[in-house]
């Protein structure tokens, strides 16, 4: 069944694995006239790269976008954009020990089940390297919100227990976790070394902050701004949980600490304080958008485990290869391009909600 | 912009507001040949019915079910099956000193941004009684299952502060909070009539697991299990967090502690642990499935509260009517019932994923 | 599998059997703030009323639809509106000789086949009351496009040998077969009683002009218009064939004769011809566009015919009952019905075609 | 809006415009274990390839495919397969004469007017190179067909005024019209040729046979099979008409011959005639299913016509460079492809249409 395509009228469909000859993501919807070229979208590739700080896989992945089609002169001209990263450092030899055997923590025993057969070098499509997809196309996502007049900021809240205490937007780009704090960023590397000595792992949480938005947007039934949001970050693999606003804390929260009071600010209608997170109803609400996403650690240790072999043997195996300690930093610009993916597409299905703007529009 | 249908092959299209003549759903891909009686339907209904403790609104509301097509004889047809609930006990009247005015918590303000009209009467489609659609869907879904030995328990996790500590299920239809501990239960009542004096509302945590789910259910991109679920679940309102497994307590975790062993039991393979929730990769694991819901506050309380009227003019307001002062008793088989909408529909769209599969099937 | 909606942004889902409780549509994505009223759908209805004419089955059949969401004093909120209809004059024991022979024509064996139950009910869902909630549905797009300039005409344009010679469209609705020229529709007539006499039925072709759409509607691969149309049209029961512009005349055309030249006329963009039929690369071109259905007889006839029961026994079958001895005249409002539908959802989905509307739309 | 992809549970995404670096697509859904090379899509591709014949451009298109993911050791492993053709022979220098200029008969104005930016040369998005990718996916929806026993046999019908009168299937592939009657061919050769010395260009009609269909494969109302063939077929560019059966013929004749009987033949039911092409009720009825398409003459011709520039300027255009006289040969392959697509497709979201069969499957 197909299941590689995510959004209605700016849909993007992605492709490839880990150690297969390319991977890639044709976007479709974008509209036309938007100045587009390969270097807008290697920025956001940069932010996944491997390969950047002690913190990460060492893998030198070169990463090298190329825009196939849907841009002409620079711009864009309506039609699907298809982007294309060849996979060039492959070492497929690192995982031929494990192509018999199911990795705990990873999807080998469930892609088995499901298909019977599978790409076991390097996870295969459930590799991490299938966002590269997800990122080319937030990068596209991304540029034309800000021509909006929205802004999303995405960072590190919390790696193990180390959480930020500042939120220094302008210090995220500046330390190895994408945080948002120097300190906390110096002390999240302390702990994720005492992992790595343990041949451990780290998970950590994610937050996404949206700005600009106008009130309105998303369905109020199925397709909620929020349920679309949930949908898009937990398919991002090692995400675990999803939240919004208050989030998991409102569960002991009440109605009078939790209703966030209508105010008039300077003749306009804003909220006193933002426990919904920007949402209401499934519809964002004017202000500032907020939620985060739960990061696993990284399921590949080169601790021994137990597990089983695909004729049901039991076996010992240690993790070998090069594999992050931790999942969160990279996963940082995936967040980012899955929220700009869905609430741009949102926006677009948006524009026929009144009868009077389809007129204005046609007329 | 449609947003009222769920699911591909199993899909249901919800439809209704809560003063309004009455509300359905409409349940397309219903495969043909299931008994199907009124009957089944109501028990579901019955679950998420108002005025059944004093935790819950006095309203009474009859919400009989009638079938109105795709049952012929007591039989599925294959064709869609159309349900609907004729709203009686309306009085409009209590809503009328709220048209004007934006409750806080609530998607008055929303919606009407979005749409420039609204249908203030209790909430109009944002109302809980939206869920009724769902419910009623949920409850041929839960039926279907049961056939191919699939088991859906939802229950109460949490009041407020108040957490289960036992987990017997055959207590959770025996108490006002569907709560799996009796205990439990009697103290929720005592904190949730605290709140009450105090013209307050509570929060909460459901939790629903799945059992007998067939491993590899669940696309390993964007059509992930968890992340259908969490739009499925965070689509239902009041809804601000969703996690599966150990959720958001994986961020604070190892990958040596977080990581399920596999081994062998009976000569079949499971997992020796369920940190993952039944989901790796995006697909189900052949274990247990395991989520959890935040639910808010119910944002309709009687203490008064700050906001601003549609001419921008700020306004005080204390709630009147009958409202729950807890939204999670009733929200548990609406969970339960979007969970099982969301596995029903991957089961189907499953079928194709072989090609043996596929030639067994025509051959 | 689910089969009952149609549209992605302007949703419809139809529901219902002819012999069923009821029949109905959602339609859900109706922009807010259009005048509704039960009128306005019932005058869509009484066109495809069977009783109207000798030339239709007698039976009475109400039809009185009930709008059960979506409208609020007068006026669409943005949620999806639910129509019904309720069944009234079902006489099922008609149809008990049916209940285990396929007729000719019919989906009865393909139903069995499908789904091994069937509501052998005068057709069940594929009863030609099923397009109850498209006709429904139908008024409310075609009653958008108005205010959007743009007009939907729809006629028989034959009827068997009989085609109409002359154009005079405020002719359409003054004759039984919704023809354009009285004197063809006399000659229709006087054709098809002599089938009735014979016991036989009647084919013919049903034409739409859609006028007043703005240039660029539509895309250019999958969801060109004139494929989009094609489904809507051929998903209406009967129908056999669809072409736009010049047809299936087209394949003994060159080159020459059957492009359109581009001319310029008061400042406009215009084409000197319209062989096209107002539809180029999947788009609108800005002139007007004309498509054809060809509708097969009524497969319902008097006369002996031979085919096979359920247990797989020859037999012979004379349909009693009141059938019309030709569909075309009640399909007429169908065909006109789904290309509203079509094309008020391909203007929706059009809106975000270039990047400076969206600007000028959320800035 | 996006509107590059097609299927629902066998979906495939086109990419790509005439001149880009490259066309492809992306077939998601395919089920794991086909065996599949390179070879078998080139085979399909060869089909479409000019440079054949003289009936054809001379351009030379390599058209070499390259899989770039999905595909393991030979074997589809159920994830997405991305398939590419480089485009090697661009010569954009020849269509630097018409970037100003509306060709009739293409979709330049509309491309214009809908994007207000347009990739000229050579038709850019809606040029016949966007088929590649279609054809390429079509190669393995028709394997596995194969493999479920159903083949699809697609040839020219006439060219013209030239039919054929012979079916001699083995034929087709013999001669440059794809026509399964070489005399046919040889005149049909003749007709062309006189149009090419009248710098004018032809059209035709291409037929489509399916056998081996199960019956009860597509659905009652808006999915039926016929309509989506029609959807398919009519989003092939030039595609001006689409006909199942006896097509347009059913409108001057009777319900007493086009009706079916039913007959029992070696213990199975079976139709004595096949009027309706395999498909009564939107299902496949399990006779052979027949479908047409008529294609318009190429609209570039070298003779002068008269058209507007971007200026709104009127202008005189002869269309130099090298250009199919007939675009039906080529098209073949391409309604080939698009045929299997679809019922694929509908064959993977039958499969849960009745109970029984879904219990089997997971019992």
């Amino acid at each position: 069944m197909a299941g590689s395509s995510f959004g209605q009228i700016f849909k993007i469909t992605t492709w490839g694995e880990s150690h297969g000859k390319a991977l890639g993501v044709v976007v479709d919807g974008v509209p036309a006239g938007l100045e587009l070229s390969e270097a807008d979208i290697q920025r956001f590739l940069n932010r996944r790269k491997p390969g950047q700080s002690k913190y990460t896989t060492q893998r030198s992945e070169g990463d090298e976008v190329e825009i196939l089609s849907g841009v002409f002169e620079g711009m864009t001209t309506g039609t699907p954009i298809s982007l294309m990263v060849r996979n060039a450092d492959q070492h497929s030899k690192d995982y031929s020990n494990i192509s018999h055997v199911f990795r705990p923590g990873h999807a080998d025993y469930t892609f088995w089940e499901k298909y019977g057969v599978r790409d076991y070098r390097g996870g295969g499509r459930s590799s991490g390297r299938e966002t590269i997809g997800r990122v080319a196309a937030g990068a596209i996502a991304v540029k034309i919100l800000k021509q909006l007049g929205i802004d999303v900021i995405t960072y590190t809240k919390s790696i193990g227990p180390v959480g930020v205490k500042k939120y220094d937007f302008t210090e995220i780009n500046h330390n190895a976790f994408y945080m948002p704090d120097s300190e906390a960023a110096v002390e999240a590397g302390k702990y994720v070394e005492g992992c790595m000595a343990d041949k451990d792992s780290v998970g950590g949480i994610i937050e996404c902050r949206i700005n600009g938005m106008p009130a309105g947007i998303g369905d109020t039934v199925f397709e909620k701004l929020d349920a679309n949001l949930a949908k898009a970050i937990m398919s991002i693999g090692a995400v675990k949980g999803f939240e919004v606003g208050d989030g998991f804390a409102v569960s002991n929260s009440s109605g009078s600490e939790n209703n966030d009071d209508f105010i008039v600010d300077n003749g306009n209608i804003v909220k006193s304080t933002n426990h919904a997170g920007g949402i209401l109803g499934g519809m964002s609400d004017g202000s500032e958008i907020v939620f985060r996403a739960a990061v696993k650690p990284t399921p590949s240790i080169s601790q021994p485990q137990q597990t089983v072999d695909v004729d049901g043997r039991p076996q010992k195996i240690e993790i070998q290869g090069r594999h992050d300690p931790i999942i969160v930093p990279r996963a940082v610009v995936v967040v980012e391009s899955m929220a700009a993916i869905t609430i741009l597409d949102l926006l677009m299905t948006n524009m026929s909600a009144r009868l009077d703007s389809l007129k204005d529009f046609y007329n």
